[in-house]
């Protein structure tokens, strides 16, 4: 079974909200003595709590059982990565922000994504803080909780904000300095969830930053369904089941990026 | 008249507190077709609306209703400033975080402050889209709405987040660099006034900036208040008749900094 209807669609995508929903509240009433913070490989700004576990583990098992043969791409721990994109494809980031998480108590989110057959096909993103679902797909629609979102208007780097990975940015890599320099201004947010959010609000033109699988598959389901480009700077196709270095951003933002950084 | 006894600074708290409790319900209200924006100085990134106009001018009618005599410190038109911090020296920022206000419909803040004689004695941060008033000062406290602030916790640059100044970091200014690449991770978030309200709420260790005594002055009484240190690297002092470069941090983040910009 590759197909979904587009009924069945529209179910499993408020399934997935009504999860993200108890899994958002729950994080929420997390207090700081609760949470267990360990390293991940020796680095200590790469964090993993016990809270991106069980979310991860729950959100797992929610999964298969409406899903049971997908494969699933997860932040945490050792899922077995499939090989290719065939058939249905879950990506799940428990937590993405989990520094925010841990030091801010905002700025995260959970985030799921369905691809089927390599098709972008649903996406979530909860902005934990505000009790916000960015949800759906090209089938059915982007949607921030019941409220439809419109496409974005074509906006320009000059014309709003950017929205650029900080660790990049400050790694000197020229195509971050050279772009966040061209924008109206620019903003680190350290969430690719929250920083995808705005996105689809409009708060901003685009999002560049270097994302792993679990970082980019919900929120360029969403982007697409809601006309934004999602492509590295060189054009190349982007590969789900690695890192891709990737702008996020209206037609005329990415036209005028790629040329800055051509020039 | 330079002295207000502590009955008659809790009143002014109150009173200017329910002043950006207004002024922050008509912002939230305001459609982006009701606004006029303009640049100033010729520069396309420094922008000023009909509302930092307007709200000025109504800050600077209810405070002469309740100071006749004080000096006003403004950041919008020809107010004249003053030569010098004796007596009661008002500070205003109608709309801090302009472009956000605009482009972002959040992350901007209205922000006013009292000194007497040079003292930082109050400071109010209006956080308009979430209807957070920050206020107080040294003699009655500080407060978010009605909730008591507790003085912060003496952490270290690794051991939370630091917020900075897009644009110094992205002119490459050493210290901004050398401080961002030490911390934990660093955020860009566009206006002082939020950028403090994190610092009131422990989600981040310090604030670096160079910042104009509107976008200062509130911020820090506030900080001082919580304990944490106001500086500039070189330890010279504040001048808040004109811009400070500025590192508000716990006293450990601060001295780490200053070590790090020395070496």
């Amino acid at each position: 079974m590759t197909e979904w209807t587009g009924d069945q669609l529209i179910q499993v995508d408020q399934t997935v909200r009504r999860w993200l929903v108890e899994l958002g509240r729950e994080a929420r009433e997390t207090k700081n003595q609760d949470l267990h913070v360990g390293q991940k490989e020796g680095d200590f700004r790469n964090i993993v709590t016990n809270l991106d576990t069980t979310n991860q583990a729950w959100l797992v098992d929610h999964i298969r059982s409406i899903d049971p043969d997908a494969h699933i791409v997860a932040e945490e721990g050792d899922l077995q990565r499939p090989e290719t994109m065939a058939g249905h494809v879950w990506f799940i980031d428990p937590i993405d922000g989990t520094l925010n998480f841990v030091h801010e108590k905002t700025d995260f989110a959970i985030m799921v994504a369905l691809y089927i057959d390599g098709k972008p096909t649903l996406g979530w993103i909860a902005k934990v803080m505000t009790n916000q679902v960015f949800h759906g797909g090209p089938t059915i629609g982007a949607f921030v909780n019941d409220q439809k979102l419109v496409p974005v208007a074509d906006l320009g780097l000059k014309e709003s904000i950017l929205i650029v990975s900080g660790r990049r940015l400050i790694s000197g890599e020229k195509p971050y300095v050279a772009i966040a320099s061209a924008a109206l201004a620019y903003r680190v947010l350290g969430s690719a969830g929250i920083s995808f959010s705005r996105l689809f609000l409009q708060q901003a033109t685009g999002y560049f930053s270097k994302l792993s699988p679990w970082d980019l598959a919900a929120g360029r389901v969403l982007a697409e369904t809601l006309g934004y480009v999602v492509k590295s700077l060189d054009g190349s196709p982007l590969n789900m089941l690695s890192s891709n270095t990737v702008l996020i951003a209206t037609t005329k933002t990415y036209r005028e990026s790629v040329k800055i950084v051509k020039d």
